[in-house]
Formats: structure tokens, sequence, C-alpha cells
């Protein structure tokens, strides 16, 4: 929808986003909790690593769920089945969460709550990327049914996140998807990057995947008593 | 990106948008081409279907592929590789292709020509659904990896289609997928969608699909003519 003549409004908006994600990563800081944004394309198995995760960290943390759909709230009412607190937000005809919508729920009541909050961004591999929520982490899933040409076509969420988690690989026999290509073309757009290899269905990776969350939560724990 | 403060310019933008699709229709009709705009989340398979069509089609229609994608041309490439007439479009930072980028691309030296036109969209289930190209025909592609429960978190693009391709049914034993759970969602959200099972690895259901866009095809000539 940015056009030329849409770009300098586009820009506005993109920096109207960043100063609220400012705001709300000391709101996030202030009530002690690290924030966890999860990104991919629709399908790529968002949903269930989170409840996943949700379901074995709980035990060791405070954790919350927010869900970003377009409509209804499917995955919250699955998290919450499952045991896990979970707040729904609406993104109406919007195709990614931003800052605001964040910032509205967090002033809501009840409000998500606990040492970790973790956030299912809208089914996108475009937009969500150039709109931090003010989160600590950003997480990108790649399913390997999706094909190992998506870093290259959609460089920019690949680029500007913490983690890639390829997803599904119980399918990997099945489908036409190199993890090495992947990798290098990831690893190429950001150099820093972990990857990993996660099958929610058999549980491969999961641990190692976990284990990472967890040691990044410790440090920003560390550095934030300093 | 449309908090409520920006709802009235994105409703501007739409309109714009709207004019552009209905003055690329009357050039579209004016060369006699017959339009297909293809549109799915990314890895639901759209070039790997349009390079099937493309290839069954033109020893009986001469066919143009149109290819969105944020950055590069991987797709055209991989279209021109296979004796296919494939024009790119980079989107940058767009999530969608819009009507102006259609109608600069209909004005340029060389530019896309031939009985049937081939659109794919930017790998996305949002926007696209609300920026018409001018198109004939709207086609929505949904994998069976990505989930049953995907028309009814996305909506907008089911409801505005014409037909839904569920795709890599080779993939269906592996997958927790139910035909009749889409059937009747989609069903629900647009009552006169057609509904096909497509897998282009084994070819099932292709023969089907493509019958039926060369008969929509026809009807198209038919009703010009008159």
């Amino acid at each position: 929808m940015h056009d030329t003549t849409d770009q300098h409004l586009f820009e506005r908006v993109l920096q109207d986003n960043d100063q609220l994600a400012d705001e709300n990563r000391h709101h996030f800081d202030d009530m002690g909790a690290y924030v966890v944004n999860f990104m991919s394309a629709p399908g790529a198995g968002k949903t269930t690593l989170i409840l996943e995760l949700a379901k074995r960290l709980k035990d060791k943390l405070s954790v919350s769920v927010i869900e970003g759909d377009m409509v209804g709230d499917l995955d919250a009412e699955r998290l919450r089945t499952a045991g896990v607190s979970a707040f729904q937000i609406s993104t109406g005809r919007s195709c990614h969460l931003d800052a605001a919508m964040i910032a509205r729920l967090l002033h809501a009541t009840p409000h998500p709550e606990g040492q970790m909050i973790i956030i299912e961004n809208v089914g996108n591999l475009v937009c969500p990327a150039e709109f931090p929520l003010g989160e600590h982490l950003r997480i990108v899933l790649l399913s390997v049914t999706e094909g190992d040409d998506k870093p290259i076509k959609y460089p920019v969420i690949f680029h500007n996140c913490d983690a890639v988690v390829l997803t599904k690989t119980d399918l990997i026999d099945h489908v036409d998807f190199n993890f090495e290509t992947v990798e290098k073309t990831v690893k190429a757009l950001n150099p820093k990057v972990e990857l990993f290899k996660v099958s929610t269905k058999n549980g491969d990776g999961l641990d190692e995947f976990l284990a990472w969350l967890e040691a990044r939560h410790s440090i920003t724990l560390t550095a934030s008593a300093v």
C-alpha cells in the first residue's frame, strides 16, 4: 500500500511505531517481563510451538501469551484450554501487530503478566519485520514445507531477527528442502542469527531451542539486575 | 499499519487502487487478455502450479506470467527457463501487488501479452485480498501443510475469490488437515466458490483444475464477443 506518494507517510507510521515500541520496552522492563515475538508465514506452526514452550516453561516461570489474529480467538482458546494464560488481539484488516495494539493491551484489565510474555504475530513474512513491538527477542519460524527459497524472497524478516526455527522437520523426507541452502542464505543476511531444527510432532530439537530461550532470559535478567 | 487515525487514508488508498484496477481491466479487455490472479501464503506452491499450467496451456493459448516478489526474480527466471514468458515486479517493502504496479508494467516495453495473463501475487493471506489488480479471476491456494483453520483466521481472502485450490495433497497422510472442515468453512464464507484438490508432485487434480480454468476463459471470450 506504500506507493512513492505514500512513502513519506509510511516512514512517519514506522517512526511513530518505533517510539511506541520503545515505550512498551520500558513498560516490559518495569514489569520484569522478558518478551519474545514469534513471526512466520501462516501455518508454519507458531501456535503449536508456543503451546509446547508454555507448557514446559510454566513450572519454572510465569508465562503469558499474546495472540495476534485478524479475527476470532481460536489460538488463544487453544492455549487457555491447555492452562496457559492467553490474551487475544484482533488486528482486523491489518496484516501485523503494531506497538499501539500492544500498548493498549498492556493498559487493559486484565493484561498480560509474568516473567515471560510470548507474542504470536499475525501469519505474514513481510510487514511484522518492520513493526517492532517492544520485544526483547525476535524469532522467525520457517516450515520445511514452505521451501528453502523463502529467506531469499522475504529477506527483511530473516535479517531482522535473533533466531530462525525450521519447523515440521518430521516431513523432511517428503519435501524438497535443503537445510544447508537455508543456513547459508540466512547466515549471509544475518551472521549472528541462531538456527534450530524442530518438530513438535516427534519432539526433535525442542530441548535445544528451549535451553537457548531460557539462557537468553537469564542473560537479560542478569543484565537488568546489574 | 492502519490504526484508527490512518483509517481514512487507508480507505482513500483502497479507492485509488479500485479505480486503477478498473482501468487495468479495460486495458486487459482491449488486449483480449484473460487475467488470473493467484494468491496464497508463502510456500503454498503458487509458482510450481503456475509453471504446470503455463506449460500445459501454451500449445493452446499464448500465455504470459507476472511475478510479484519483494526482491529478486527467482520465480520469473524459473518460468523463463521452462520457456514461459515471465515479467518480474519487485514490490520492495510492500506486502502485495497493487493496481499501479500492474498499470506501470502494462505501459512498459516489453510488457505482458497473450490470451491469458497469469499473475502471481506476493505470498500473503491478508493484503492481496483488498487490492484488486484488474483481473478476471481470483484464485487462492492453501497447502494442506498449513492447517485447516486458515480460512477461519484469514476470512477476507477466502470470501473474496472465485476458487480455492488445496495444494500438496500428496502430503495429506502426514499432516492434520480435514478437507471437509475446510470445504464447510470456505463455502460458508463464499457459497459460489469452486474447490479443487491438487498435487503438482503426483499430478492429482491438475486436469480438473485446468479444465475449469479453460472453461472460464471460454465463457469470458464468448461474453466479450457478444
